[in-house]
């Protein structure tokens, strides 16, 4: 089994040990309610997809859990998600005990890199680069076919690679990270500076002339009809993503880079901005050898991620 | 035993399984004569070596050696070998029939890297990533215990991450590579520069008046002295390379980094903006978990990696 704990909602699915998936749930997380509501939700939605796939629970394996924010992927210890308000939450320990079942734990974006791996766009990939780019800018690395965590889980901290010394101030306190240099929030931030300073209409029309609705989505519509401020600003941010994207090819020679999130999905002025700024900053050999594809799993590869992992750790101490 | 085949040098040793050298032979490469020229001399170091340590042939497990430039870690050829000039020269293939043992091939700086992370600065680190800074940047990475080369064996390319898209031109083609920022060249380029236009005096009187003898080394010197442009280029090249490893340390989060080269020894002011610029850089968990080291083994580094490799790949196969 996977599940996919999110901030906003929990994905649960049941799967063979093919992959092939036999039921899916997914339900609010209601992180507001608190913790103790939100591991009741994931028990409930585990009963819930062994239920509609008619199995019982002695027909279980191991289950896959995905979590937002740093944590220890031995023990399954989240250190801090800040979008379930939680600090240092014994996560695998807890559903362990409460599904008498052998549970794994990884970070969100690990395990969106392992799905896509090994379900969506990058199957059979050995080294496999995952970004996903949406309000912020995560990553996660498949190094040799398995997750990389690096030696205290910190590895594949994509967005906060720093590509402008005199760039904006970023969240993480350092100035020209990545994601605040095309992160989603980063697009609609310099859109919405340039509609205060009574520029940007094109944009601000896609916002329905709300600046308060300025977004990433509106430079993107904007820019896909042309509109030049807008088209810049999401030419901008596609070069810092390929400068990054090089970045990685130089250092780690994957064989296949998948781009995940809203903003990755956002038209092909972003994408081409991001491949030729790719190409001018890899060597010949690491921009020959690779792939560079958009996510082929959506919402889903997360918990696609947390099945793999599953079977894999399953496989493993079997 | 271990070989590592340089531009200018060959040095050979001979090792116990535990990794004791027992002793070491080294010769000049006389890439100038050829390439028949040059196996000659690493057989025939190979036959002295093991000479000086009283054994035979037939005592010897395996071979490591490191060669320059991009090869291939499987079948041991060597792509592109600018300084050997070779090109495409099956040097694992040609050794193993010569010497009648088995040949294990790998590039020089992942050799180093392995060197230091077995028998150096970095004993016994899981993932370390090493930078040798002296006429050019390169590097190799330690990833779970191995030696990691990518999809195609390009992995490392330190040297060629962009830190500044508006910075002087590589000999990649590229513009802004930590290479061209804070390389041995670079640093001598910037000074030459200074000096070219008048200035630069401190610089000038340590290369003994020759503008044509302005170096690092003389930049260093000066910079030591306390000449004010001195320390500003040496700064400069530190925050570079103060940049380029919080990158690494977001990316891979290592338990150590390791310092080789020439530039990298040059003294406090070049490794303090190092240090500070890595700090200001990298998230707090991947800066606070790793240590950041100069390099043990010196020109010592690739021969012992290249028995680690015989040692290891051997016990592999065994």
């Amino acid at each position: 089994m996977g599940v996919d704990l999110g901030g906003t909602k929990i994905l649960t699915a049941v799967a063979d040990r093919q992959g092939n998936v036999l039921s899916k749930v997914k339900v609010p997380t209601g992180a507001e309610l608190g913790r103790q509501h939100v591991i009741d939700e994931v028990v409930r939605s585990v009963e819930v997809a062994l239920n509609e796939a008619g199995l019982s629970v002695d027909k279980v394996a191991a289950v896959g859990v995905g979590a937002p924010g740093p944590l220890d992927p031995v023990t399954g210890l989240v250190f801090l998600a800040p979008n379930l308000g939680w600090r240092k939450v014994p996560l695998g320990e807890i559903l362990g005990g409460r599904l008498s079942l052998p549970v794994f734990v990884d970070n969100d974006a690990n395990l969106a890199a392992l799905g896509e791996c090994v379900y969506g766009s990058g199957q059979g990939a050995e080294n496999l680069v995952y970004i996903t780019v949406s309000t912020g800018v995560g990553g996660g690395l498949i190094l040799g076919g398995q997750i990389y965590h690096g030696f205290s889980g910190g590895a594949g901290e994509i967005g906060h690679l720093t590509l402008a010394e005199d760039g904006p101030l970023c969240n993480c306190g350092n100035y020209g990270c990545l994601e605040a240099l095309a992160s989603g929030t980063a697009i609609a931030n310099r859109a919405a500076a340039l509609v205060a300073a009574g520029r940007g209409l094109g944009i601000l029309a896609e916002a329905g002339g709300d600046k308060h609705r300025v977004s990433a989505r509106a430079v993107a519509a904007a820019a896909a009809k042309g509109d030049t401020e807008a088209v810049l600003i999401m030419r901008d941010a596609g070069r810092y993503l390929g400068m990054a994207v090089a970045g990685i090819l130089n250092l780690l020679n994957p064989s296949v880079v998948v781009f995940g999130g809203g903003v990755a999905q956002s038209g092909a002025i972003l994408w081409e901005a991001m491949l030729e700024a790719t190409r001018r900053c890899a060597l010949g050999p690491a921009w020959q050898g690779v792939s560079i594809v958009r996510a082929a799993l959506g919402e889903e590869a997360g918990v696609r991620g947390a099945l793999a992992l599953a079977v894999s750790r399953q496989t493993e101490q079997a």
